[in-house]
């Protein structure tokens, strides 16, 4: 089961997140991100483009850091807002929103750029007001780069 | 007393490295960012444009991540063939690399994109085969974000 449409199209046109150089879906010059809600783990699904390299050939740990960031803060505040019955398409002062305070993140192998990265994250710890995410980017069924990632949730 | 040249540009000409994303002085695409060894730190400064955001006006992590691991690894290199008397401009196979393991990145408050920015980087720690950097971002005077970057030296 997962939601048909991507997390960040779901937000409000006027919700300003959707300007995010990762993942908004109203940055031409930006990744775009899409991430997508299951159960209890959120998919995105990313094509870097050969300029995306650090090395030729190799992901750039930025990029990778970037796909990881922006995944996991909108992973935590889409099953935050699933949690609480509330519709990512209400204006964006309505809703809490979440930010990224920490990220520790370990380059476990190359990440090549020649295929479709794919990138899981759950939540694995509930703070009062913050997240712990657990994301990985697998390329071709290999972990290559895994986080954890600490949101901090404001309540509106 | 600084190089007057960045590192990046010191590099030989058929460097791969050149055309990292990050940091690369031949990728069009990317940020091009350039790193400056003095005594026993090392400086970036870049201006970021508009579209580098996550909420408006606030740096995306993902950028920030970015010039923090190129910087990191840039700097973590130079200084290792500055104490070997290796000429950054020899071919990159008569030179060792390096590249990042794991980073580990507080974000402690916004960093907004309507100023320069400014990087810097100190090893912390030697180890056989890496270097631990601490790097951080500041903007108006304040440190916005800080990094831990652990990068290894491969040995050529």
């Amino acid at each position: 089961m997962s939601d048909s449409t991507a997390f960040q199209d779901s937000l409000h046109k006027e919700n300003p997140i959707r300007g995010c150089y990762g993942c908004g879906a109203d940055n031409p010059m930006g990744l775009r991100l899409k991430s997508f809600v299951e159960v209890d783990e959120s998919i995105a699904r990313w094509r870097p483009q050969e300029h995306h390299c650090s090395y030729p050939g190799v992901l750039n740990g930025g990029i990778a850091s970037m796909l990881l960031d922006c995944h996991s803060a909108c992973s935590a505040v889409a099953f935050d807002y699933r949690e609480k019955g509330l519709d990512p398409g209400l204006a964006a002062d309505e809703l809490p929103s979440g930010w990224t305070r920490a990220m520790n993140i370990e380059f476990l192998r190359p990440t090549p750029t020649d295929t479709e990265l794919t990138l899981k994250a759950r939540v694995i710890k509930r703070g009062r007001k913050s997240r712990t995410v657990s994301c990985s980017i697998y390329a071709n069924g290999e972990e290559c780069v895994r986080a954890e990632v600490i949101v901090v949730m404001a309540e509106n």
